[in-house]
């Protein structure tokens, strides 16, 4: 399976390309930050971003979209730029048929470390030993893309289970009711 | 000047068109609301309202989007979304090369009502007023929809004149600076 992650941001937003192979195999095809200037617009900085995703899911055709779910931040406006870059990403992805899924922070970091409040050097560290790199990847937000997608792709048939389960448990509760009318109109009858 | 106005949101999304002529002269061309299933995934409720957003544009046109700028709200979830529908519409102006501006409830409040603390039932019964309506707009999405691409029309002659005004004092800034450098080199020397 091949999976873009995506750490969203207006300053610096990170993108990756993953593919998993069997077990919990997994390989970085590409990483990269994009940067937009504080001071261009906000639609322009978008614009940007937009423009970049979009240019990475045509050349490299993923099959999921993985994007950090953005929660309150200290800085309101900066949860707003970030919710909005990672919103933009999503709609490219829709428009494209792509899946898309969202991760929290504690999960990405639980997939990979093992543990929900890892530091950041820690993931950095995880991501370089799992992925076999030869060197850390560089600033943060690269390392978190590609533990984003490294977390997607682990979880991903975990998540389609559990999916599966649901929907066999909800048929069978929907038959169980259905007996249960059938049984109380027979005996009203 | 033609604006459409935007009142951001994902369960629903209110979109206007108005046409501003000489003086304070407004008129409605369309309003709508735009509305997505809560169980829909996030980017195919975004991917809804931006195609909508898209159709308006390609349509009518306008010189410029006005949108509503987001803070924190009780509910950081629907505040996300809310910003997210905002972004991919900014986005979808960027693409267009249409103008983008962001007014906030309560500059969007005092131009129509002159009150930045109005309640929705003001404000309403404001822009059926100023629009010269036989009903008023509804839902509340609708009317602020409207709301928002007036407070455009009145206020972005003034936002231009206070750019112009600042970018001359700037410059009057720089030429004073490059006086006042000269002056100490010819003292110095």
């Amino acid at each position: 399976m091949r999976v873009m992650g995506v750490d969203p941001g207006l300053t610096r937003c990170g993108i990756s390309m993953v593919e998993s192979g069997p077990g919990r195999r997994v390989s970085a095809l590409a990483v990269d930050v994009v940067r937009t200037p504080q001071d261009l617009e906000l639609a322009h900085r978008l614009l940007r971003v937009s423009d970049v995703a979009e240019e990475w899911m045509d050349t490299h055709r993923p099959e999921a979209v993985a994007i950090e779910r953005v929660f309150a931040q200290h800085n309101v406006r900066t949860a707003m730029g970030t919710a909005q870059a990672g919103g933009v990403i999503a709609l490219a992805a829709a428009r494209r048929g792509i899946k898309v899924a969202f991760h929290t922070p504690s999960e990405v970091k639980a997939a990979v470390t093992g543990s929900g409040t890892a530091g950041k050097a820690q993931v950095t560290a995880m991501v370089t030993r799992i992925l076999g790199l030869q060197v850390a990847p560089k600033p943060a937000d690269a390392a978190d893309a590609l533990a984003l997608a490294i977390c997607h792709c682990w979880r991903a048939p975990l998540l389609e289970r559990m999916a599966e389960a649901q929907a066999r448990a909800d048929a069978a509760r929907q038959r169980y009711e259905q007996r249960l009318a059938e049984q109380r109109k027979a005996v009203r009858g």
